[in-house]
Formats: structure tokens, C-alpha cells, sequence
């Protein structure tokens, strides 16, 4: 009797450090599991051309959002889902930073979009090619009107990049220039990717690039290389 | 004494619950960390421009791949790691297929890799821009000329993808156009991606392509047109 007594201690001593030993790490693993599937990381990738949709629900909405409704607008265009609308949402997620590095922007839409951004008190940082900024078209006038920083680049080569950096979070890159033309009637590719490494990685290019072109280092001012 | 050699027995068997219990997953935890050391999917981005430097040891290997040494050529030009040389690697671990979805290619160490791996068997496809095919230094011709398909637009829209996708497996995809003026001048930019769900996405979207530019779809030869 006594015997069995201690077994049954034994097999409850087992049974109750089994459970101590295991259930907080079901627990854990449990916790970190639904975090997971709560915080998917953006992954997406966008093809062009985009079809031609109407955008301005999200470029009027107070605060556009991945659930933003698209209808709204009486205009004749359909009110569906497109590649641009998708970018347009990617962008208008911002609401502390947005860093821009664009070879050509000319797109009113997505103008549009940075000029928002700027009036809600984002910091919108944009730097682009010095042989497209003055063409027919460009956004870049308007965005400096607007109070945005803009830097260029002052050498022969082009810079090409085509990325944006979304509050040090999303990274937003690939072959589309950010016009038109470009929109809606080439192939094109972005990808918009919730990734730390490759955002760090565009982040570091950005930076390098920001201070290269600060206009306090430009050459090509006669006065200045004259000592002016 | 006797309760003693119970306790002794109860902690024992507590003790070997535990370890059995816990042992099975830490092996098969250090077995799933030690495979994910070792595979490890490729991710990288190259910046540009590259340095110039020189890359015939690659080229000229039987098999170059990430170990490859670049010494071996006595050429003046260093013979260190540059962002071209990166791109090179990535493209030569090809071992069964490369599909090529390119607006402009120019680029003769691009051009001859790719050559190479249609030498060795690798399947090579090729989708390009026809505005920028036919321009001088373009490598298309000299591709179609070695036995490799190639397949162009027809419309007015570009052709602007700059990607590239190795075995299925490796998606390579960024700003950059495949010409020396773009590697050596400008800023640009290349990520490397192994990522299923980024390469299923591409492959769609260059099967898409590679089938809507078959040549028998073509509308722009007159003779089609008139029925002959």
C-alpha cells in the first residue's frame, strides 16, 4: 500500500514537471505564432502596364489606408483595384518618413500622393536625375514649391535607382520610372517588400547619395570655382 | 532508508522525463538550424556604378561559381570582387535554365556569359525591347546568331523589365539595364533574390510575355496582314 502510494508520487511528480516544462514554451511558441500570422510582412510584387482606374478616393481620402474604398467618384474610369492604386497605397501608408530616389517623376498621381504626405507632416526627402528634373512634366518643380527636399545628382551618370523607403520599413523598388507613360504602357515590375535587410541596405544608398549631392558640394557653378 | 530510495527513484524519474521528453526536440532543432546554416537562400543587392575590374578568370572558367579565384589574368585592371562580378557569379551558377527579360543589353562580359551557358547546355530564353535590340553594341544579334530564342515587342509601350531568373530558383531583378554605360556610370541598383514566391511570380509574368511575343503572333509584317 505504502508502495504504491510513493508511485503514485512519482508518476504525478512526472506528470506535474512535464507540464511545468512544457506548456510556457507551448505557450511562447503559441504567442509568437499568432503575432506572426497578425504581422505578415508586405510582400507584393506589382506588374505594368497598370490598367487606367480612377484613384482619386484614395488621393482624397483624410487618411488612405489598405482598406480604403475605391468608389466615391462620379468620373467614367472603373473604380477597381489596379497596380497604380496598389502603389498609391504603399505610399500613402507613410506617416512618419518617406525617402524617394527616382530617375524620372512625372506621374501626377503619385506627385500628388508625396505632396499629401508632406501636408500631413511626413518627412518627404526626394532625390532624382539632374537631366529629367527640368523636362515637361516633371514633378520635381511642383514638390520644391511644395517645401520638399530635393537633391540631384551633377555628373554624367544617370541616377537610375527607382526605390522608396516607406517609415524605415517597406522598401519599394524595381524597373517603373514614375510616369505616365511608364504606368500605362510599359512592362513594368515593383516590388514592396516589409524586409529590415534590404530596407537597411536601400537606406545606407540613400544616405550616401543624399550627402553626395548636397548642393553645398556642387562644382558646376562657375562662381563657385571661381572662389565666389 | 526506504523512503529515501523512493525519493531517489521519483527524482530519477523525473529526471529522465525531462530528458527525453526535451532531448528529441533540441536534436531535431540543432538538426533544423544546422540545414538552415548551411542552405542559407541567397539574398543580396549590388549597388552601382561597379568598379571596373577584371572578370576573365570567370569567364573563363569550366565552372565558375562563388569560389572561383578572379586572379589568373595579367591584364592592369584589379582582379578583386566588384558588383559585376557578382552579377556574373549569380548568372553562371546557372546549371539548367535562365530566362532573360532585358529592355537594353549591351553589356560584352553579360553577353558572353550568357553565351556560355547556352554552350553548356543551359536552356536560355530571351525577351528584349525591339528598339534597343538593333542599336550598335547590342548583344542580341550576337545571342540569336549562337542558336539562343529570343522573342521582342511589337508595340509602342517598352519592354522595361530588367530581370533575370536562374533554375527556377533565383530571381535577379533591379534598375539596371545590361549595358557597360549603366554598370560603370550610373546608379543602380540589383537584388538577388532566392525566393520561391518572388521567382513563381516573374517566371508568370515572363511566360506571359514569351508567349504573347511569339513570332507567329506578329502583326506587324505587311505580307501577314495581306493573307500570304
Amino acid at each position: 500500500m505504502k508502495r504504491l502510494r510513493w508511485q503514485v508520487v512519482a508518476v504525478a511528480s512526472v506528470g506535474l514537471a512535464l507540464a511545468l516544462e512544457v506548456l510556457p514554451s507551448a505557450l511562447l511558441w503559441l504567442r509568437a505564432w499568432r503575432r506572426r500570422r497578425q504581422q505578415q510582412p508586405q510582400r507584393e510584387v506589382l506588374f505594368f502596364p497598370s490598367q487606367v482606374t480612377c484613384t482619386e478616393a484614395l488621393l482624397q481620402a483624410p487618411d488612405a489606408g489598405p482598406s480604403t474604398s475605391l468608389a466615391g467618384c462620379g468620373c467614367s474610369l472603373p473604380h477597381i483595384e489596379s497596380s497604380l492604386s496598389r502603389l498609391l497605397r504603399a505610399l500613402l501608408a507613410a506617416r512618419a518618413s518617406l525617402e524617394l530616389c527616382l530617375f524620372a517623376f512625372s506621374s501626377p498621381q503619385l506627385g500628388r500622393a508625396v505632396q499629401l504626405l508632406h501636408q500631413r507632416g511626413v518627412r518627404v526627402r526626394v532625390i532624382t536625375d539632374c537631366d529629367y528634373m527640368a523636362l515637361n512634366g516633371s514633378q520635381i518643380g511642383l514638390l520644391r514649391k511644395a517645401g520638399i527636399q530635393v537633391r540631384h545628382d551633377q555628373d554624367l551618370g544617370y541616377m537610375h535607382h527607382k526605390f522608396a523607403v516607406v517609415d524605415r520599413k517597406v522598401l519599394i523598388t524595381g524597373s517603373l520610372n514614375w510616369t505616365t507613360q511608364a504606368i500605362q504602357n510599359n512592362r513594368e515590375n515593383v516590388l514592396i517588400m516589409e524586409d529590415a535587410d534590404y530596407v537597411r541596405l536601400f537606406l545606407e544608398e540613400f544616405e550616401r547619395i543624399w550627402d553626395e549631392f548636397n548642393p553645398t558640394k556642387y562644382t558646376f557653378f562657375p562662381q563657385k570655382k571661381r572662389g565666389h
